[in-house]
């Protein structure tokens, strides 16, 4: 399948663009030279450029859609709840539905609070953990992404100029001018490295008051965090008085009670997003009834007093209820064994083409890896300049063959995706294989 | 119009609640004792209870409906793009439509981005005055609320017992365990203060990355930001190297060019939210071109490199531009013109009723307060003990009369309302007023 590249329109587009907004973009992610691509319309597991030509999304929106765009299950029940208002200040049962799916489908949880994004999640599972341990740092693993709250995205975008030693990693700033402050707030570690994460963490005993962790990072090469690592790191935090929190926004995917099913011992806290709002904008904290409380706003003085306008909306709270009720046990694991069967047919490809790749990921989703060893933490995840022009070139190559992949090398799947499209898939990438195979030198 | 207030319903649903939100919400604002009220379903001006009862809302989501509950074109216009996609990691033409409007309706605003909420907007426009001035504390009035960023929201709620003097007012935390640095790196003035304030800021001169104003804060009075005060803060900033930030999430609506269209000099960066998607989700940051610039993704290093997953989704971007074209000049008149007749019957009221009342607020938005005087700022707006009890009296007593009003005892209209609610506003008001006349000691 060769795809006609009219940009013309979409260069229309950018140009208009970029005469209201700074680069021409609101998400950093669409951006691009000579301009960002544009949607016309998306449906299913396809979206439908300006010319008309449809390519499949291995995207989903970063994770989000879990059942592709514009599921009619979800549209139906949006339509009817907007009918019936989208936002008010006032109860509604949407938001205890939505709850009470969480609480029933995984043990951890006890409560829920919801809000806006993924971003807004992650800096209430810190607030919360310093409102009830009364300790002000935070640990995490350099580089993780954890949204856009300054003190979660320190070391996001460590360089090998600035992240220092591995024994004991720099907090780089990943924004112009964070306050010293915040960087001094923020302990780094290693990721899977249980010696030297553990070693680093005794150095800030009593002044942590969450370890954070995303159990299976998409910028850190998308390794599962191992047993081991977060067994350490759990026993750490219950000598040292700190939670243990987990960031699945992006993983919770991977498993019916998302990717803390892995592990013998669970999060104190789980911060979500991304899928639970059915396509819309949703973030939410759960975890321990005793931790929770800090948010319950019978207690004078509440310690954490978190409002906001759009939280709980019933438009967010009905469209994610329908995709998470349809994202059930069967579901999850069809999408599972759709993953596996495409990475099977893309390491066959590879065979075929010649050149080296591993797969890393659970799930739902994973990355590709142009190398015979996946990365173990994130210094070996960081590509030099010859990887960097490989897999742009390869995603190019993909764009063009109507194959969307993950800008990190990667697919995040949806339940409505079939045979057809990993078919798609493996074929396009044959071909992209033996295209960027000059570039890889092997 | 009295209501029969049938509560076994909403007792049952809060039960259910309580056994899966903190306190059994996910927005303090619509916790109460004995239980939160719930909404069945809410059309225009009016929202229904579970049994069926229908009350007039002058609250539309905390100022965030300003064309009242479901309007007919919005929830055919977002139907239409849900059909087509809710959120891509690819370009669409709808938020390059609704920036296109921003730009040319406020002259102030030469590039604007889009985030979720407006939590997110003042946390953006933080961290980009951060980054482009070089500085790290950010200047804020006392009692101004600005979302849940931490350092947004620090003194929003000082008390007597710890607000210091008013010649140079705490840091006080808002939420338990905020870490010393936060509040370290927030400078706190009394509003409307000029000399005071402008002394306050002299004392960390080459320290402040911006001074943060609403306009019209609803939780210090809502009393208008003087002309004089905003020059001087403006004055005060040119010479120091610091921005004008002004919040406007909440009281953009009170003129088609948004509150600083009352003042001759203007800010330079806006955060707005609310009104601005039309019932859904959203918030944005405006401002110059050359600051704006930080979010640029073209440049490398990228100063402030913001991401969002449903930031500018198609959804929001859509409901909101159907909101903001229908909110043109002729409506905003209509609605503020509105407002000001509602104030004028209430003042009747009131006289009749013999109670003292002055009236804040500017354009749709306004405040009541039983007293002679306005407050003039923040520590003047904090009600004592008699008065706490007047204003819950009074907001349960017109809930029961069939209207509901703000928690901090105002309204904020919307253009589908008309005479008819108002003059259910003011006669509801007279038997209310007269039935806490006892407790104003008057």
């Amino acid at each position: 399948m060769s795809v006609n590249h009219e940009t013309n329109k979409e260069q229309a587009l950018y140009e208009r663009a970029c005469n209201v907004l700074p680069g021409g973009v609101s998400r950093n992610i669409i951006y691009r030279k000579p301009h960002p691509h544009y949607v016309a319309r998306a449906q299913g597991c396809y979206v439908e450029d300006l010319n008309g030509v449809k390519r499949i999304d291995f995207v989903n929106n970063i994770a989000s859609l879990i059942h592709g765009h514009a599921h009619p299950a979800i549209v139906e029940a949006v339509y009817a709840q907007m009918q019936k208002g989208t936002a008010m200040a006032i109860g509604t049962e949407a938001e205890i539905r939505h709850a009470e799916h969480f609480i029933s489908r995984v043990p951890g949880f006890e409560k829920i609070r919801f809000v806006n994004s993924g971003t807004e999640a992650v800096m209430a599972m810190i607030r919360t953990a310093r409102a009830f341990t009364g300790k002000y740092k935070i640990a995490k693993a350099e580089g993780a992404y954890h949204g856009s709250y300054d003190f979660a995205e320190v070391s996001q975008s460590a360089g090998p100029s600035n992240w220092g030693e591995l024994d004991s990693p720099n907090s780089v700033a990943h924004t112009l001018n964070t306050p010293p402050s915040v960087l001094n707030d923020v302990v780094v570690f290693p990721y899977n490295d249980v010696e030297r994460t553990i070693a680093i963490l005794d150095r800030y005993a009593g002044e942590i008051a969450c370890v954070l962790i995303d159990p299976v990072p998409q910028r850190i090469g998308m390794m599962r965090a191992t047993p081991e690592f977060v067994e350490a790191v759990y026993q750490w935090t219950r000598k040292n008085n700190a939670l243990m929190a987990f960031d699945e926004v992006v993983c919770f995917r991977v498993d019916y009670e998302g990717a803390q099913a892995a592990y013998s011992v669970k999060p104190d806290l789980t911060s979500l997003g991304k899928i639970i709002g059915g396509g819309f904008p949703v973030g939410a904290l759960a975890g321990k009834t005793e931790i929770m409380e800090v948010m319950n706003p019978s207690h004078s003085p509440l310690p954490f007093p978190l409002s906001g306008t759009f939280s709980a909306n019933p438009i967010s709270m009905t469209a994610g209820r329908v995709a998470m009720e349809l994202f059930n046990r069967d579901a999850v694991n069809q999408v599972n064994d759709l993953a596996a069967v495409a990475k099977k047919q893309l390491k066959e490809a590879a065979n075929e083409a010649g050149i080296p790749l591993c797969i890393t990921g659970d799930g739902s989703m994973f990355k590709m890896h142009f190398k015979e060893q996946p990365p173990r933490h994130y210094r070996e995840n960081v590509d030099n300049d010859m990887m960097k022009k490989a897999v742009s070139t390869f995603l190019e190559f993909m764009y063009d063959e109507g194959v969307i992949l993950v800008y990190s090398n990667g697919c995040f799947m949806n339940t409505v995706m079939g045979q057809t499209e990993v078919d798609k898939l493996s074929e396009a990438a044959l071909k992209g294989f033996r295209h960027i195979r000059p570039l890889l030198n092997v």
